[in-house]
């Protein structure tokens, strides 16, 4: 297949490059490097020693004999140059991560939350219309998150994308079927809500086949392929803005740096592994079947549910840390049962790593290994909301 | 109350910000009079002579005493500006109409579904931004659309922004209100969807006071105030972007022009006239009570429905046209039942001007009178989706 994989540099877009072009499949990166850039900006870099996209490249030609093309721009904002490129390369499939994917920093600042809602918003929405445009038929595999949902509660399990309803009409109850009514925590979250409701209408009125995939925190750095040479190696955030909760965790626990766990810990959220990622979107891109070009194709993309407090715990447990209880930055509940379906991936042959078993080798691989990286002064969340 | 109106010069924009001004209210208006420039664009005018803003603001004054200040910025890229104006003058209230508002438009190609989409969530994200940063106490009050709920059903009534569903739970059958699924039907619809999370979002984190006022089909052109001198003429479209439903026949009975029908009429729609308009934005100004500043107020802004053959039909009955049937450019059901809930306003002491009492007036006041300036060509809807 011919492939373009938006935001081809990131922490997600990366790995999944690799895996795609081991597969045999020829990709195309678009990045405008935005996330590097942010680095700067924050004055904060990946624990993991990146190497430039040039060498990246120039290294997975080496040890695959693959060649992966490079376009540096931004599809938010230089929309002919995106259109030239899906007319010229008619690919099968394109990837969308080129977002801006970090809820703290999407609410650090009026500038930060407008980057957020203008840049999601435009990079999709340009992508779709090029796609109508040059009447490709096109596989839409895109990147939204387990947070359009909302918090979890006991008594039902969060579905895949829909939600069956029943309403009191004037001739009885009447069942439908809905997209699950989102409840987002943050300007970032918010883009992929309002993302689904962009797909929904182009799936209707222009048959554009499109996968939606709500994926949980990712943990875990290395791939299959990304661990092939060190200058393949993907990216690893700990900072209060980019570093997810079990990572931060790794991070600290690899420091002698107490655990931060905000509030009680008693949230309960839904986790996969990166290597787990890449192969659900190979999954996705398989499975044409499920691909109806007027209803939008749902599926949750975790693995594994866990209480923030419990990570805490088992973390400690394997590197001796400390745990240390901080205001919750966030405004939610002190606590959440979340119970969600990932039937989807797991019928589709998905063997998901678990936590349980891969936990101790990434605090000795990664965060130990590279610790002297680190810089404890980037640690805390900053952003309040 | 110290009131700003975004798209104050448009064509509810316009009389609105008058009747706000004639009740003693406090008005700015900022409009970077893109309308205008869209006419310019598509070689199209108003069939009313409307007046340069400048000309417009200098009537007012001479008839009312009244002085309303007016900046010309683009609130959605020009962030900067539209920020020292709120900070500045610290608004009670603001009213966004500063949106791209034609559903053929947005629908024309490319270029017009990109600057929709970016210009009508960036305008309105912004004030939210503005209003949070600024921490002001202020009511932000949203011209949406009745479209966002798609088409009507002969079993239920379309509520009031809100739906009360049944969800099958571990625990049984659980009562859930939610935001009415949204089933736009252009990408002007879907912004105003995807608007509706933002509000929501925006509503619940932040505590913004917001209103959004779903509004019908606007017929008509004069308000009591846009009536008291020509150059406060307000603008009257017949275009086949920009001219709704009624309008458009209203201007085709003035010509002799066949009444255009898409496809065989059978659709429903919600129709308000402009005056009531004006007068529903006072009544949601004035409904303090009802914003809860952490769930938003949902209106229907409408008044009556029609078959859009019915409204042909009485078209033809007052001026003597012809009905022409033409293929429905649009995808949507031949025939659709609707019905809605207009409570609220009623409730808070709306008198709906009927079309059946001011249809023929109009007529003889309005596209009689400056049907000499009609260009014909423009009629027709260019738009197919």
């Amino acid at each position: 297949m011919k492939i373009i994989v938006f935001g081809g540099d990131g922490f997600c877009g990366w790995p999944t490059t690799l895996g795609l072009s081991k597969d045999g499949h020829d990709i195309v990166i678009v990045d405008n490097l935005s996330r590097r850039l942010i680095d700067e900006k924050l004055d904060i870099c990946s624990l993991t020693p990146i190497s430039s996209i040039e060498e990246r490249l120039k290294a997975w030609k080496s040890v695959s004999g693959n060649r992966i093309n490079f376009h540096n721009f931004n599809i938010a904002t230089e929309y002919n140059k995106l259109n030239k490129l899906i007319e010229e390369y008619k690919p099968d499939a394109v990837i969308q991560f080129a977002e801006q994917r970090a809820a703290p920093y999407s609410m650090r600042s009026p500038d930060e939350k407008r980057y957020t809602i203008d840049n999601n918003i435009a990079a999709t929405h340009n992508i779709l219309v090029s796609l109508v445009a040059n009447k490709l038929d096109c596989h839409f595999v895109h990147l939204g998150s387990m947070g359009v949902y909302g918090y979890g509660t006991a008594d039902m399990k969060i579905p895949e994308g829909y939600l069956d309803i029943l309403i009191d009409t004037e001739s009885g109850l009447k069942s439908k079927s809905i997209l699950y009514p989102s409840s987002p925590g943050s300007i970032y979250h918010l883009t992929k809500s309002m993302e689904q409701l962009m797909f929904s209408f182009y799936a209707k009125n222009d048959g554009i086949r499109i996968t939606d995939l709500h994926q949980g925190v990712v943990w875990g750095t290395q791939t299959d392929e990304t661990s092939l040479d060190e200058k393949l190696i993907n990216r690893f955030d700990y900072d209060g803005d980019y570093g997810t909760v079990l990572n931060r965790f790794l991070m600290q626990s690899a420091i002698g740096y107490p655990l931060t766990v905000h509030g009680t810990g008693g949230q309960t959220r839904a986790f996969i592994h990166i290597n787990d990622t890449v192969n659900c979107i190979r999954l996705a891109l398989k499975d044409i079947t499920d691909s109806n070009s007027s209803k939008v194709t749902i599926k949750n993309q975790m693995t594994e549910t866990h209480q923030v407090k419990d990570l805490a715990k088992l973390v400690a447990q394997l590197s001796g840390a400390e745990i240390q209880h901080l205001e919750n930055p966030r405004k939610e509940d002190d606590e959440n049962d979340l119970f969600v379906s990932n039937d989807s991936f797991i019928r589709s042959g998905l063997k998901p790593i678990k936590l349980s078993d891969s936990l101790a080798s990434e605090i000795v691989d990664i965060t130990k290994k590279y610790s002297h990286r680190c810089d404890q002064s980037k640690i805390l969340c900053k952003s309040q909301w």
